[in-house]
């Protein structure tokens, strides 16, 4: 039963069971509770697929109608939740931000049996882009905005917020997509994460909040953030491919490439971003950073044999959605929550808490010495 | 390489390597970068410990006093942070309000180079307790207290708050050995939280506070509560005997009892915070809640063959210094967040992402039926 050959990262290493998505399986390819990645970005709405996440099916037409409605009802933050933001500093990451209104409102709005993990993860699905934008508006010109909207979309209400208007239809469809692909993804580290917190039986808020700062990371959410940061360096494509061929030959990280499970294959969700970012660079009229993304990818692909992930072309499309590049893993944030609230729920559905061994390789028992005879 | 079998909460996989600790490894037993538990408990003081798993060494004569000077120095909170601590409800759970404070911590005073992991787990350190007490006295009869304190010792300090007044020196001592005893423990599922978040590059704060939420559940650091909670119910050794029996013959945990790690041994920390838990009760001319505790530990270990870990013997002696129980885990964080440190930094010194995998128990691929043919 015990293995106990080491696999760095845990690479390959079956850390539980799942059924919410299959990842890199054979003849499954990314499917979320069985229907393929390509159908829900093409067909279903972002609303609908955190109700198959966190409720397990998909919702017939009066369900879904009813979902959109409690979402959008519940996007209010208090005043003590409020207070707090606003003494979250201007300069601090929108994540860090994140990460501790999640944890705030983990001891305002505590979980208990009349308020459990259903109702949380509702809650904060329809809230975290309203506390991102309250914490971001009041900073950035004092203003203390509404949360509430008329969207109807979790899409749209970002956009909104963000903006202070109703979104472009494109934008708005594109934003949709973006959140079906980033809402889940198996045991990713931050998902990992937040399984682990929940297998002591810890609180709800807390394996969230876990999972929101592993996201940060820039070798996992992080990264689009980083792509955007590349991308932004360069004033046309050949410059892009120089720099990016200086950097693989001195050793440094493409961000926004590679992924521990699609070491061989495309990930699936890259060519459907890549087509949004395509439409939304034509419809702006404004197709340098789609081709920038395009010559590093090629790049990239040639020298090292690497894809790009879902983070690549993330980066482009939400540019042109003109959201600012620190917002990028916050609005991952605002997807993944419906898939790492399917897995606390599955996590505690059949529990064992985590509890690995590490080889030792320090010092052999050694006598302690007083203190004085140290130095 | 990959080890494909499966081992529910990954019991017994090497997830690492680490030079920090070692436990329950044959010949060594549980030490401290080599260190005897035992010697540890019974010459070091909790400063010491913690510098030499945050610094790697222990200090020498001039190191030490430098050390406890500095940390002493690190006690006061800013006011923001007290006015976050402030729109924390009175009722929230301790934990949560330090894993609360953590984060907003992070984005006040955020990693950098300049302020980086060593400096900020001194700072948490030294902190800590203060946060929590502001939180406490601020809510319990509206004063806002001074968190720096003329204790010198980590111990002193966090009782000095509490009571508003310095501690006896037994209770003083009892406490810095239950420091020391709570300081670290190799792969623990807080310490493993912390590793995971760390290894996306998340930030130190990340990390931290991850750790405070995975400790919080009952099957880890909530142990010592929830052992509280089971003893204060008891007027007699008799009545703590036929209910615990009545608890096993009923299949319910006796928390406090059990471990992954020593499931065929007694946990070497187990008999010191024992003879601290009697100590303090002989002191107190107070000997019940320790006659209750010594009768629980004969009757789990004759019907379940179990042991009692550190949480339990914990319980009592932290009653029997005033400590409230909702406390007692907020306690263990006051120590183990050296542990955590130590992890942290350890982690990124030789870093792999934790990406593992799931098996896949879902629905078979599917098509995806629109919406108006559903239900
Ligand atoms: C995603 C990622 C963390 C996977 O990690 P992993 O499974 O541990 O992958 P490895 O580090 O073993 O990568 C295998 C090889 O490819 C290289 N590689 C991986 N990603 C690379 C990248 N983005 N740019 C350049 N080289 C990369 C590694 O350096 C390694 O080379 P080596 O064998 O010569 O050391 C890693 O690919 C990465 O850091 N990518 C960039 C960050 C990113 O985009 N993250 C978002 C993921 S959705
Ligand atoms: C510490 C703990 C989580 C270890 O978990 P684990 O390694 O997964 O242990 P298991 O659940 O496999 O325990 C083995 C058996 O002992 C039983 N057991 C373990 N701890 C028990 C306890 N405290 N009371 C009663 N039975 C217990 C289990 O039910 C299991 O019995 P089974 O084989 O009949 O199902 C577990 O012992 C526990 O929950 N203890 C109580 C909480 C606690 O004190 N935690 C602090 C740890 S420092």
């Amino acid at each position: 039963m015990a293995a106990l050959s080491f696999s760095p990262g845990l690479e390959g290493v079956v850390a539980g069971t799942t059924a919410i998505s299959s990842v890199g399986k054979e003849q499954f390819g990314l499917t979320y509770r069985g229907y393929a990645i390509e159908d829900l970005a093409a067909h279903a709405t972002f609303e609908e697929v955190a109700f198959l996440l966190i409720h397990g099916a998909l919702p017939d037409a009066g369900e879904y109608a009813r979902y959109r409605k409690r979402l959008a009802g519940l996007r209010e933050l208090s005043a003590a939740l409020k207070t707090v933001l606003e003494q979250l500093p201007a300069k601090a990451h929108p994540m860090d931000v994140l990460r501790t209104g999640c944890s705030a409102l983990g001891t305002m709005e505590p979980e208990t049996e009349a308020h459990g993990a259903h109702q949380i993860a509702d809650r904060l699905l329809a809230l975290f882009p309203g506390m991102l934008l309250y914490w971001h508006h009041f900073h950035r010109d004092g203003r203390r905005i509404e949360t509430a909207s008329a969207e109807e979309s979790h899409a749209g209400h970002f956009l909104h917020l963000l903006h202070g208007r109703p979104p472009g239809e494109l934008q708005r469809q594109a934003m949709d997509a973006s959140l079906i692909l980033y809402a889940e993804h198996e045991f990713n580290a931050s998902t990992f994460s937040a399984r682990v917190t929940a297998s002591t039986l810890a609180d709800f808020y807390a394996a969230i909040t876990a999972a929101i700062g592993t996201l940060r990371g820039p070798l996992h959410g992080g990264a689009n953030e980083e792509a955007m940061r590349l991308l932004g360096r360069f004033a046309s494509p050949e410059e892009a491919e120089e720099a990016v061929r200086a950097m693989i030959a001195a050793g440094e990280k493409i961000m926004g490439f590679g992924h521990r499970i699609y070491k061989k294959s495309l990930d699936p969700r890259s060519p459907i971003i890549q087509q949004w970012s395509r439409r939304l660079a034509e419809a702006a009229g404004n197709p340098l950073l789609y081709r920038i993304s395009e010559r590093i990818e090629a790049v990239v692909r040639q020298a090292k044999g690497l894809y790009p992930n879902l983070d690549f072309y993330s980066a482009s499309a939400y540019h042109l959605c003109g959201i600012p590049t620190s917002m990028f893993t916050p609005v991952f944030v605002f997807a993944r929550v419906a898939g790492w609230a399917a897995h606390v729920i599955e996590q505690r559905s059949a529990n064992r808490i985590f509890r690995p061994v590490a080889d030792y390789t320090g010092p052999a028992p050694r006598p302690y010495p007083p203190l004085a005879t140290r130095g």
